[in-house]
């Protein structure tokens, strides 16, 4: 469930005034502007984008942009864009930054129409194919993985074939057992089956071994390949599982990843971000509102935790 | 263009009692099917299919499968299905067979949105992904080309980048001296640029080499592999100049290769077939319809005639 909280019928044209308010004069309001745009669902921020443009012939992003500073308009501006684009640049930066968890993220965790939604939003900002621009920008058998990863059209049904899970549990471990991680077959099975097709075969795997794929794909190489395969099998078989553990890597780390903690809180506030904040608390033992509280500050700190679901 | 004729505002319930009169009673009359059928774009072929449902509470194409036989047969069946739902199938029997033309022709000359199409359609049919079939029922090199080609949902606009177009010239060269045929940036360029960006690299290399690219992928191993990413090229440069090509082949091979003569006249007689005829009669000095006319018989080459756009 999402833990934005948003009105029913907010007046998108108030909206926008009360935006242009807080933008004109000395200094901004920012304030105005959380209680507003972290209010808001994607529909109702789209509303708002056209009323402002249609009030005062100025795009509302820009605008924003030019007003805002640092981790704050970062969070913004990827909260303001509609879902599809957001992930459209999501991937752009993560592919020029080669910051391979977005990639992978998008490419596992969005279903087949939302990913190809993200491809033809990439292609009309960028006048390119994402596949392309990624496949230009990797190499190797990290290129293999993620190019096939974001190409696949998945079929998304449910039904599930035990014989074949079976089969295809064996040839991981075949495969796995001979230390051959970056077998075609691996990345085949990974990359083209259904997701509900995945997590059979890697359910049958764990029945069969005793132990979870993810935790038999590592050796002492400290391959980017093989972190991307494991991060790849963790968002197939457990997308919020996945979304605590970035949330809780993000926080730990020295300095706090502004950036992997802007981009999970704004993709899943609309979503299932209430289910991975209980994992988090349990997980961790505090809440992330509290966690978010203690490691960040200002406007910024104010927003993530507007979108968290604090009451204001 | 089209060779296909067929009426403006034909009535879908008369030509459907038509039909079903010609499947009734001691014998079938393919000339009436032949009739109807070979003079019926797509949509009024789907307008029938709904009228015959409607009338006689049976599928019009089951019935004729039943009433007709051999290659008449199967050239009816695939001509009257709907062209997504026909690609979906010529790709499944391609897959099976292991006869990778259908397979390269699909991915290569539609265009990605038609692509998309087919891969949707393929799904309600199959209940599967083309992809995990075709990368389950294919290895090595060609597997890898091929699930790229089909799994790309590639740039469709006009724009060329000429630098690019220079500097992937250059690394395609630079493969093809070193004979590495299967390196990754070979399949990476044809796979995931547009159709406009490959010809324009296609176009640098002759300029910048004298001869063509697929001339210049050539060796004497028989490669599967080779041969594919020839065809792919070629299907990306010039679909009409290969059509006719694979025309040429199939009616020049001893016996005939009825199924190749059969997709290309069923999957071009709405759209292009004009100019692949004309290509045909340049290369040939015969046309077309006098080569039809020799090396096939009975209903059959009745059926392909009219398609071919010969009066009645």
């Amino acid at each position: 469930m999402a833990t934005l909280i948003a009105p029913d019928h907010p007046s998108p044209v108030a909206d926008a005034e009360v935006l242009r308010k807080a933008c004109q004069g000395w200094g901004t309001d920012e304030k105005a502007i959380i209680s507003i745009m972290g209010h808001r669902n994607a529909v109702q921020r789209k509303l708002i984008r056209e009323a402002y443009e249609e009030l005062y012939q100025e795009d509302l992003l820009k605008r924003l942009e030019s007003e805002l500073s640092g981790d704050f308009e970062k969070a913004v501006y990827r909260w303001i864009l509609d879902p599809v684009d957001r992930d459209s640049v999501l991937v752009n930066v993560a592919i020029k930054q080669s910051d391979y968890l977005a990639i992978i993220e998008i490419s596992c965790i969005r279903s087949p129409e939302e990913l190809l939604a993200v491809k033809r939003a990439y292609q009309s900002r960028y006048k390119h194919s994402l596949e392309e621009d990624l496949a230009a920008h990797t190499t190797g058998d990290l290129r293999k993985l993620l190019v096939a990863l974001m190409s696949i059209y998945r079929y998304n049904g449910d039904e599930i074939n035990a014989r074949l899970a079976s089969s295809e549990a064996d040839i991981l471990h075949k495969f796995i057992e001979e230390k051959a991680f970056n077998d075609e077959e691996i990345i085949r099975i990974v990359t083209t089956r259904s997701k509900a097709q995945v997590m059979a075969t890697l359910n049958r795997y764990k029945d069969e071994h005793g132990t979870s794929v993810t935790k038999n794909l590592m050796d002492d190489s400290a391959s980017q390949y093989l972190a991307a395969l494991r991060t790849a099998i963790r968002c197939i078989n457990d997308p919020q599982k996945y979304y605590e553990k970035v949330l809780r890597n993000a926080i730990n780390k020295p300095g706090t990843d502004e950036d992997a903690l802007t981009r999970v809180i704004v993709t899943t506030a609309e979503k299932d971000l209430k289910e991975i904040k209980e994992l988090y608390y349990k997980r961790n033992s505090v809440s992330l509102d509290h966690s978010v509280t203690k490691e960040t500050s200002g406007d910024y700190k104010a927003f993530l935790l507007t979108l968290l679901g604090k009451e204001d």
